[in-house]
């Protein structure tokens, strides 16, 4: 859940994207994510949850943290770094109220998903991504791959600021 | 994840008490629910994710809502009534900051889980608890079934109070 506030203060912190150096995987396929090159993993809707989380401000979304197999267990195991072939995804929703609930409480206290907003990806290849930390990233909207090359170039340099000691994941299992 | 506001929202609303007729079903295992009888359902953590929410106010919590293969394939399928063996489970945790991610904002605007509050049963068994629209309930706090009757005496009322179009159900899937 963190990759999207990552995105976000790359922007606002410039100098992640000083000090990344772009290159460039795959590409070929129209529906895969710029500079990582990575296609939208089949059946992840399905992958058991990590953690949820709240991303209040400009973001304003409710998400989801789902994982692979791999991912799953190495979470639980607390294995680090993450085994190639881990695969992360941050599913996000707009946050709105829920009718139904408030009419309960007769206040505004809850909030779930409404649209979804976008689905980020990050897929553990210590070869293929060697120079992003061996991990690569990419977000969908509506199934199609966001076709920035900008924004795909500020996720590994937020995730190598803060999460050196969790193998660049940002993500903490909910227990 | 409608459950905890919907408990609330039956201590607060007072009527829902007024129309439940309370029964006993089970009751011999210490550590089942009081009322309904229901038992930790096994490996409930690793089922797949129905959806998310935050419940702000009192409850001040962060959510997920997993189900059990029955439930999400009657999610998924639109099925309704849910069929006998669908289980809906809510976890809930404290709703936290996360300084990491809020270190990047520069503000206070990523929230996350923190300990985890209680987990919520919803198990459908059509005969068994025909009295309460064929669902059973249950909380536990760290494994351990709440021993409340009158907390679980609250669910039913106000499961039925606005859900009757949904099977008493009222968490909606996040595509």
């Amino acid at each position: 859940m963190r990759t999207a506030s990552i995105r976000l203060g790359a922007r606002v912190v410039g100098a992640c994207i000083g000090v990344f150096t772009p290159f460039a995987v795959g590409g070929a396929d129209d529906n895969a994510s710029p500079v990582f090159g990575i296609r939208l993993p089949a059946g992840y809707r399905e992958w058991q949850m990590i953690s949820v989380a709240h991303e209040a401000g400009s973001l304003n979304d409710i998400r989801a943290v789902l994982g692979n197999d791999i991912a799953i267990q190495a979470y639980r195991d607390g294995t680090r770094p993450f085994p190639d072939g881990a695969i992360i995804a941050r599913l996000a929703w707009e946050y709105v109220p829920s009718p139904e609930n408030n009419a309960i409480f007769g206040q505004i206290q809850s909030f779930v998903p409404g649209s979804p907003t976008n689905v980020q990806f990050s897929v553990k290849d210590s070869k293929k991504y060697a120079e992003t930390g061996g991990w690569g990233y990419g977000q969908f909207e509506h199934g199609k791959a966001n076709a920035s090359e900008d924004l795909m170039k500020t996720c590994a340099p937020c995730h190598a600021r803060e999460a050196k000691n969790n193998d660049f994941v940002f993500t903490h299992y909910a227990p």
